[in-house]
């Protein structure tokens, strides 16, 4: 049987490894620093999506398309932030199977000052590596990828 | 006070949310196809690393500190390839405290049809995405962002 699988060649799988160490690398240390703030990197992204939104205010099922794969995973993580005071559930008035979830005067300044140090994390960690039409550049070829990967968007990660 | 956080401007964030977004789809992607092999991303390295070495064989010390972070994680691991007749672990020869970790037969076949299938998912996500040249600057911007977060290369990840 021929082998037909389009093995790497040594630079392309170098290319893959600094990749691959890279996303890892970012990856943790991005998530040690939201960790001295309490946040996951999900709890961090649902805060920033509440702080977005007209009233700090979204539905939870709005927020689980924008954030998060599972509902399940939501409403639990939702919880935890709940009970530290970060966002409040609410029925939704008119609706008695909605509920909202607002983000909390205490959930703002949470969230504002990990965004200080997340933001710069990115920053130093990141686009600091390199000019910044180089990382426009990285940027440029990564959203193909995801297009390719997810053309209509809808792919929830 | 002022305000010294170096926000991102628009086209650096659009940037920075395709990287998140790639890279999360593509890590999804990459997962389904191993877990259709019944690996998962670290037991693969891990068959990998053992394929790579004399014998098909690393002591378990050798192997933690070239694939996962923790030894009691890849303790885990280790027991659940075995279970699945993938790995073989047995004292090591003249030292009594040292555990050696053993590609099978099986383990062999089951990586050799997991590297085909996993190697041609990254080639068609990701490498045919952008022409040749612009992977390998993707690789080199990468390489420079994972070498200013770890110069040593002694982060394992």
């Amino acid at each position: 049987m021929v082998d037909e699988t389009r093995w790497l060649d040594d630079e392309e799988q170098q290319a893959w490894r600094s990749y691959l160490r890279a996303v890892r690398l970012l990856d943790e240390e991005l998530r040690r620093g939201l960790e001295r703030h309490g946040l996951s990197h999900t709890e961090y992204e649902i805060l920033v999506r509440l702080s977005e939104s007209p009233g700090r205010t979204l539905r939870m099922s709005d927020l689980a398309s924008s954030v998060v794969s599972s509902r399940s995973r939501l409403t639990h993580t939702a919880a935890r932030l709940e009970s530290e005071g970060l966002v409040r559930r609410r029925a939704c008035a008119g609706d008695r199977r909605g509920v909202n979830c607002e983000l909390t005067e205490k959930g703002f300044e949470v969230l504002d000052a990990a965004a200080h140090s997340h933001v710069e994390d990115v920053r130093s960690l990141l686009l600091d590596a390199m000019p910044r039409a180089e990382f426009l550049q990285l940027g440029a070829s990564l959203r193909r990828v995801a297009d390719g990967i997810d053309p209509e968007g809808t792919k929830r990660v």
